[in-house]
């Protein structure tokens, strides 16, 4: 059996060593355009902070030994063409034209069975000045030592980010840390779109903290500069730029399989089926290059991920030899170190839910990640999304300091399963000071979903509070923390009772307007807001995630 | 609504709140032997340790209010009564006889509903020589303060800790932080019954290397001293010892109930139904003193936990208020942080799973938690328990300094869903390189299992290989691992041919004995067993986790 894989990155060589494990006498030869051959991507950012301090770690097999194509040949018996570009496909007669950059010289590789994993590219936008030096994507090892250079050079003291996704935000952390002062232009009303707004302007003020300027609803007009680049015009103004990078997405590579007639998706990536075949049945595709399932919405979706591509290649990898397989989709999970906090999320965000006509709940759940009494516990903002028709979990947001990367994978595992939050609520997660609080962090999140479904609870979004009180309405905010915290921080004209006095102290507050009652993470001001219902108060409504969860800052006094 | 609730440590104070919240005009209260309320037992060895400074932490909320009868009273409208201890149940008088500790006065308490949250004792032989200073329980905070009193004087340079369980292990790193030579006694021959005994070995070796001396098949004799305890005396040889800590195990404290005419199930706790109601329509139990429903075995078992305690709480508070909830069961999660490893696991033991006739594959992955590139990827040792019939995960165990509770908490929520590996391999679970590896190592762990269901991959456990070589066996070890890993340690008699030369060095490999290839983690020993059995070799086995996971330091060269 002869297979050719178009690709050397994530998916090809994954595929190759299977399909090599499964058929010890197929003949695999896998075709790379680049001269760098599986390396991890997603380490990029990492690699330019410093932190992986050599290249070839990226390109490493766990036990230190590199993975090029003489590693492939010894331990694989896998044949690997670098800085050899696939051309075309000739379906009709099972051969790929490839020809060797080097010397231009082109030859047709046959094959039985053709794996394409040819990922994605990088959007970048037609700016003017876009040729100018200085002016990186982050999608290969090249651009990563590009960038690397610039910094050695101690050129790069203004950085602009063109793109608040992802990637945009590893690399400002990046170079936030090698001492850049950087910028963050994103055309849309906010960073992180794989998070509600909400969450996203935590994640803002988190990065705000640490030295970033972000401007949403900005957009990039125009690169100036000479040679190098020097500004970047956009319709907010002018911004001092030595270094940009464009993060702004990726799309598909699609061209080959376009060319060959292979069906594309409507996402515009190659449509594969749950066995990871295209269109033509000896030609399988897995990675960045193809559309999935998206198991929270049951619809096809792009969702690059490196860990998508190597389960993808696995599956394409069986079926290819003979042996089915099926991948089922992605829950759109997706995690990003922010600096010293985590943002994360799996399932649907509540955006997108309502976009389905989910009849939406959203519980909020600040709090400690482990038994608060532990020295190493750290602040954790969960947001969940429950369809409250069905009492389903449909997903799970965080972020914060504290362990969110447990509590999404937790969820994702839930949401997979199709549980509810009642389910959620009795797992029987690890117990132990140091990882967890007896009522996991998730666990309680569920149970406030769980009050707000029985109508124990009455949320009030922070959105909510702040749109009613922009428009003149005048609820009571009833503020029940300790006086040390109420010093420290507050909502304008508020009322401050502690908790500790509400009972004996309800004559101070009003029976004819709309309480809004909050603490810190809202427990104390669920508490209160159960004390003034069973004293009589009918409109009460508790802060959804406290102030810990605020996520409006100059509204702070 | 007249409520009593026997027991004020975890699940009474918890369904206390819970049960106000729904009926605010329920006339609680709290009856509590201790002088303490609502302490976080499970804290107890880091308050011993230090970590935890203040007594007071273990009492307050996360905002570091302490929760006292005041704070009960003032902020729940719960009457607490502390050193007052519960001595009768009339339940056709509908009334609980209560002595107050302080000047014994007895008194009847009225009640519609009861709840027992009455906990569980430490099981204590009666060795000669218990009633000894010094020689301690680690239940109570009394029991922290008196450890800490001695710790404090500088009189605990040897301690005895008997009993290897999770508070054994837990009190053991508490005392070697705080300068103590510990040892450890236990009678069985493994320690930490929760984990199979190949892992159980791991956490010795790493205990060991913190200068903890581990006795197993030893049995305690006697406790001897003067006013102090000065030795303990063993079938193996008498310990010195300035101090002794019992962690053997709890039993359910049932006196009130068995008194009562309450049924107690098999375990000898508390026989609840799924609402948490006993065999007496009015009477509620919840936490350590009742048995609950095994999700793993779906058996009844005594699984007592902070955890289950304060879920079990809420949902006798919900029945006992007349809202339907259910608390379906524990999986049997655990976890343990044992210096700078962690040991835990979910579901069942191999051991457990042989007991119950499945027909078992595990599955070892030792590898990093995180992109290997990382510099804080530390090393996470996997064993997954697989029925090959269904192909469902029933179990999965984890050691090492890596982020291990990660993994237990989605080997939870997979097991109780009744995954299949397949399944558990194709999660979506959240990749970035800080968090995980683009397979994270649950999924690099269920593919391993997937290889030995489906026949590419035949393991051999440490174990059957130390029989094997016990028994005059003599397979052939193939260490296909690098020279300079060969230099550092080795199997004995082995032969090195790195796996980068398998294939052209093949004519040194024997044909006529059975091969055990492995590696470090065994991912080359799979590699090299693939390629011999290409090659025509038909006895070929791969040791099951690598040298990583080897647990018989002592056959090492």
């Amino acid at each position: 059996m002869k297979v050719v894989i178009i690709g050397g990155v994530a998916a090809g060589p994954k595929a190759a060593s299977k399909i090599i494990r499964l058929v010890p006498e197929a003949d695999v030869t896998i075709v790379e355009k680049d001269k760098y051959l599986s390396y991890a991507g997603c380490g990029l950012p990492y690699y330019v902070a410093g932190e992986v301090k050599e290249q070839k770690e990226l390109m490493c097999t766990p036990v230190g030994v590199v993975r090029d194509p003489v590693f492939f040949q010894k331990v694989k018996n896998v044949h690997v063409l670098t800085e050899t570009e696939a051309m075309e496909i000739d379906r009709r007669g099972r051969r790929v034209r490839v020809r060797a950059l080097a010397d231009g010289r082109e030859t047709w590789l046959p094959y039985d069975k053709l794996l394409l994993a040819t990922g994605a590219a990088p959007v970048v936008p037609p700016f003017p000045g876009r040729e100018l030096a200085n002016v990186f994507t982050l999608h290969g090892v090249q651009d990563a030592d590009g960038i690397k250079a610039v910094l050695a050079e101690n050129k790069a003291h203004d950085v602009v980010i063109i793109g608040g996704g992802l990637i945009g935000v590893e690399i400002t952390e990046a170079l936030t840390h090698k001492g850049c002062r950087v910028t963050m232009v994103e055309k849309l009303p906010q960073i992180l779109r794989m998070v509600d707004e909400d969450m996203a302007r935590l994640v803002v003020q988190h990065m705000e903290l640490h030295g970033v300027k972000i401007m949403t609803q900005t957009e990039v007009r125009e690169l100036k500069g000479e040679g190098h680049v020097r500004e970047v015009v956009t319709d907010r103004g002018t911004l001092p730029a030595d270094m940009v990078v464009l993060g702004i997405s990726v799309r598909p590579e699609v061209k080959l399989a376009r060319e060959a007639g292979l069906e594309l998706g409507q996402t515009g990536a190659i449509k594969v089926d749950a066995y990871q075949c295209t269109s033509d049945p000896d030609i399988y595709a897995a990675g960045d290059c193809v559309e999935t399932m998206d198991l929270a919405t049951r619809k096809p979706c792009y969702w690059p991920m490196g860990s998508t591509a190597n389960k993808q290649a696995r599956v394409a990898a069986n079926n290819l030899c003979g042996v089915r397989d099926v991948f089922p989709g992605v829950m759109g999970s997706s995690i990003c170190k922010v600096f010293d906090y985590t943002a994360g999320k799996t399932g649907l965000t509540e955006a997108a839910a309502r976009a389905l006509n989910y009849q939406v709940v959203a519980a909020y759940a600040p709090g400690p990640d482990r038994s608060h009494f532990m020295p190493t516990a750290k602040t954790l903002l969960l947001k969940l999304i429950v369809d409250a028709k069905t009492r389903r979990l449909l997903g799970v947001q965080a972020a914060g300091p504290g362990d969110a990367d447990k509590r999404i994978d937790v969820a994702a595992v839930a949401i997979t399963n199709r549980m509810t939050v009642d389910q959620v609520a009795n797992l029987d997660l690890a117990y132990a000071p140091p990882y967890s609080s007896a009522m996991d962090s998730l666990i309680t999140a569920a149970n406030v979903a769980r009050n707000k479904l029985d109508g124990t609870m009455d949320g009030i979004t922070a959105q909510e509070l702040k749109a009613k009180l922009e428009a003149g309405e005048k609820p009571l905010l009833l503020d029940v923390r300790s006086q040390a915290e109420y010093d420290e921080v507050r909502l304008p004209d508020s009322l401050h009772i502690p908790l500790g006095a509400l009972r004996t102290r309800l004559a101070e507050v009003p029976r004819d307007r709309e309480i809004v009652a909050f603490c810190k993470i809202s427990l104390r001001g669920y508490e209160a807001a159960l004390i003034l219902k069973a004293a009589g108060w009918k409109r009460v409504r508790v802060l959804d995630g406290g102030l810990a969860m605020w996520p409006y800052e100059e509204i702070l006094a």
